[in-house]
C-alpha cells in the first residue's frame, strides 16, 4: 500500500532518482499507477549509508508524517548527500496513526528494512507475533505497523546472520499464526534489506500474486540501447535500481522481478533466487 | 486547486457533511474528480460559528498542515461541535510552504473567506497587491496564498459593509494589476465569505471559465424526491450546502452555480445574483 | 514527568482554566515551578465531554505534538466549545519518540485517562506488562508510553467498572513484575480517571513521594475568602479542579493531595479516600 | 530571542558542536541561561555547506518546527553530513505562527543568514520596510519575521558584494523607519553571514545593550591551556565557533565579542572590526 526504491551502485545524490526521474518515488506518491492505492500521501522515509561513512557505521535516516511531494527538507537532503546505498518509501497508511514510527525504512544496528504491502488482519495477530519477538528486541518496537513487527521477528528468526532465511521464517511464522487465526493468504508484500553491502529484495505473497517489483537493466546495456541519452550518464556504471514501479516509460529499462524471488545486488554481482517462507 | 464545502441552516454536526457523505469532502482531498487536480492533500482547514455562540462572537478554526483524510483531529472536533454555519476546505498547493498560516478559512473579526482556484503569476503581481492592503491590515498577512491576499483586498474595499462589492472591486483590481503586468485572466475561483449570519458563494473568472460550484437543492425538495432515503432526516429543514463538487450521486440532489453568480443564503432566504468584478 | 488539569462543575470553556489563569497549564508548559521537569513541551493533550452530548457519548480529545505555549489550534478549541468535564495535559518527554499516540489523555469508550510521572525501567517491564493486558486490547495500545500501558492494564483488570480498585490492581501488578526484574520504586505518578460523570484523581507512587497533586477549594469558600475577586465570577458555584501544581497563588485556594489518595468528585458531592494499590 | 550557533574550520560532522557538549546548541534550546528567554523551543533550524560540494553550490537548509531536543531527524542529519561551514539556530518566537518559513537559517543563493534579537514593534514597521526591499526579492519573503524581512533588505543594500556594509545599510533604514515612527531603539541582535567561504558575525543594538555572543579561542591555544582535554582533539586546528553562549565551562575557551562589533572568519585568518549602521 506503499511505493519505494532502492538504489545500489556508485555513490549518487538520492535526489537524482527520488525526486528528478519522470516517474520519480515522490511523483509515485501523487499518483501511482501500478500501485494498490493511487496515492500515497501518509508520510515518507530516507534511508542511507553515507558516502565515506566508517565500514561499520549504521545508516541514518529521515522520516516525516508530511506527503512527500511538496517536502522542502527532503529536497535539501537528497540533494546534499551522496550515497552508494539508500532507500526510499511513501506511505499510502490503512488508517491512523500517521507518525513517524510508522515511516519506513525502519532500522537495526547496520540493517534497513522497508516494505510495500501487508499482513491481513494485522489487528488480529499483532499479539502472537508480537510475543514471537526476541524480548530483548520487544521495546525497540515503537510503532504500530505491521513491517515493523515483521522486520523484528525476521531478526529473530536470524536476519542478521542470514536475511533470505531469516525473512523466510519471519514470514513463515506469519503464515502460521494466519493459518491458527483462520486468516487467508497472510502475506503479502515487496521487501527490501540491506546491510550497507549487499542489497536483498523480495517479491513474496502466500497467495502469489504479489505487488508489483521491478529492477533496471544494468547501466551498460541502457547507454547501448539508448546511446543518445544524455541523463543515463548521470547514472555509474554500476548503479542498479529496484523499485515498486518503473522510474522512467524507457521500454526495456526496467524489468519485472518474478514471483517468490529474492534480488541480490552485490557489488558487481546481480542474481535471483527463489524465495519461499520458512 | 483545492475543494471546499459550506454549510448554512439549522446546527449540525459538521462530520456529517465533511466526513460521512459518500463525496465527502474528506473524500474528495483523495479523489476528487471535477477538480482541477485529482489531490487535495497539502492541508486543510475548517471553521465553524459555534451554536449558542454570543451573536457576535468570531468564529473558531482549526487548521492543519495534513492531509485530512487520515487525520484524527478533525474527525474529533468536526463531530464534537455543532455549529449552525460552517466552511471546510482541503488544499492542494501549487508548491510549498505548506503551512497552516496557507490553510484556508481565513479569518478577520467574524468573517470567514475561503477560495479554490488561483490568481495568475502570483508572484509577480504580490507587491502590488499588497501595497493596495489597507496599512492597518497589512501586517494580519500571515502566509504566502494569494487568497490571503485578495481577502485582505477585499477588506480594505468595503467586504465588511458590503461583500458582494467588496470582493468585486477586490478582483477588479487584480484584473487591472494583471493587466499593467500583461498577466492574461488573473482571476479564477470561487469563493465563500460569511459573517455568521449571511453566507455568500461566488463563482467567477476572468475568463469566464470558473472552477466547478454547485448548491444543494432545498431539503424538502429532497425529500420529496426521495421520499425513503433515511439519511437526509440528518439536515434539517433549511440547511444548504455549496460545494466545489457534489456530496452525492443522487440525481438532481446538487445544481450548479452558473458562471458570474453569486449564491446568497440568509436564513429562509436563498437567491442567486450575477456578480461582476468592480 | 508532566503537568495536568482536570475540571469538574458547570460546563464553561475550558480555555478560562488551561489558558487564562496566571499559572495556567500552558503557562506551566513553559515553566512549572514544581515539575520534575521545568519544561513540558513535548506535545499536548486536552479532552472533554461536550455540553449537551448525548448522555453515554464519548469524549472527544485533541492531540498535538507541539509545544502548547504558541499553539493556535489548542486556543480556538479551547475557547469555542463548553464542557462540564474535561481534561488538559502537557507533557515532558524522557525522549523520543514525540508522536500523538503518546499524548494524553488516552481514551477508551466514554473513559479518559491521564498520567503525570512514570513507571520505572519501562522498557525492561514493557513486555511483561503488555502481556498481562487482555487480548482484545491489546491491538488498541497505540503509542510507546508507560501510561497507555497501565490505563488498558487498568482497564484489564476491570477499571470501567471499578476504578480505584481496576487502578489499584493494575499498580499492584506493575509493582509485582518491577520486584521480579529488580526494579525498585517501579510506580510513581499522580493519574486522572473519568466516564464523564465522575472524576477520579490519584495521587500515589511505590515510595511514597508522589508528585504533586492539588484539589481547588470549593468556590464558595473561594468567594467568602475573596469577595472582591471579579474572576471567581467566572466558575460555577459546583466546579472543582483538580491539578499537578495551583493554577494561581491565591492563599487558600489550592490543597495538596495526600499521598496514596484518591480524590472523588461526583455532582455536588466531593471526598477523598485511602488509594493503595491491589 | 533565540540561540545561534556558526562553525568554520576543517568539515566535522555538525553533531559535535550541536549536540554532543556540555551547553550544546540543543541544550541551550532547553534552558539557556544568557538567554533572554530561557526556552527555545519554537522550532529550529540548521543549514550547512557539504565538504566536497562544487564550488558555487548552494548550502542546504533543515527547518522543523518541533523542538530540537527531541528532534530524531535533527540528530540523523547532523550526524551524517560533514561541512566546513554550518548554522545551527533554536527559535523562541514571540507569538504564532510557528512555521518552517520562520526558522532561521534563512537562505539565499550561495548565502544563509540568521538573527537572534528583534526589530522593535515589528509589526508597525512590516509594511514601510517591505517597501523598501527590492521589488524582484519582495515575492521571496515567505515568512512573517522580522529576521527575514531584514535579511532581504541586507542583500536590497549590497550584502553580496560587501556584507558588513549591505547589513550596515539595512540596519540604518530599520533605524531611520524607527524614528520615523516614534519607535526608540529599533534594532537588537546578533547576526551570522555566509557565503560558504567566509563567516562573518555581528553584536550590535541601536541601544547598545546587545544580545550575547561569544567566540571559541583558536584551538591550539585550547590545546596549550588543556593539554589533557581529549575531546578537544574532535576539533581541527583551525575550527572556530561564534555561539550566542558558551558551549563549555572550560575557563578562556570562549571569549564575549564587544559591542557593535563584526567577527570575520575567512580560512587561517581571524579578525574583528568596528560594526555600525549605516
Amino acid at each position: 500500500m506503499c511505493r519505494w526504491l532502492a538504489y545500489a551502485g556508485e555513490a549518487i545524490q538520492p535526489s537524482k532518482l527520488i525526486l528528478e526521474t519522470r516517474h520519480s518515488l515522490v511523483a509515485q506518491a501523487l499518483d501511482s499507477p501500478l500501485g494498490f492505492e493511487t496515492v500515497n500521501g501518509d508520510g515518507f522515509g530516507f534511508g542511507w549509508y553515507p558516502k565515506d561513512a566508517a565500514p561499520d557505521a549504521p545508516p541514518a535516516t529521515f522520516h516525516s508524517i508530511e506527503p512527500a511531494w511538496h517536502d522542502e527538507n527532503l529536497r535539501e537532503i537528497a540533494g546534499a548527500v551522496e550515497s552508494p546505498l539508500f532507500f526510499a518509501h511513501v506511505r499510502a497508511a490503512a488508517g491512523p496513526p500517521i507518525q513517524q514510527t510508522n515511516c519506513h525504512p525502519f532500522r537495526h544496528g547496520r540493517w534497513l528494512f522497508m516494505h510495500n504491502g501487508g499482513l491481513a488482519h494485522f489487528a488480529r495477530m499483532r499479539r502472537d507475533l508480537m510475543l514471537e519477538i526476541d524480548p530483548e528486541l520487544f521495546p525497540l518496537v515503537r510503532g504500530t505497523t505491521d513491517s515493523e513487527v515483521l522486520f523484528h521477528l525476521a531478526i529473530t528468526h536470524g536476519l542478521e546472520q542470514d536475511p533470505v532465511r531469516g525473512l523466510g521464517r519471519a514470514v513463515r511464522r506469519v503464515e502460521e499464526v494466519g493459518a491458527e487465526l483462520g486468516i487467508p493468504d497472510p502475506v503479502q508484500g515487496t521487501f527490501a534489506v540491506s546491510d550497507g553491502r549487499t542489497l536483498w529484495a523480495f517479491r513474496y505473497s502466500t497467495a502469489h500474486r504479489s505487488r508489483t517489483l521491478f529492477h533496471s537493466v544494468d547501466v551498460a546495456t541502457l547507454r547501448e540501447m539508448y546511446p543518445d541519452l544524455e541523463r543515463l550518464n548521470r547514472l555509474g556504471a554500476k548503479g542498479r535500481v529496484v523499485v515498486s514501479e518503473p522510474l522512467s516509460d524507457l521500454p526495456g529499462a526496467f524489468i519485472e522481478v518474478p514471483e517468490s524471488t529474492v534480488t541480490i545486488l552485490d557489488g558487481d554481482d546481480f542474481r535471483m533466487e527463489p524465495f519461499l517462507a520458512g
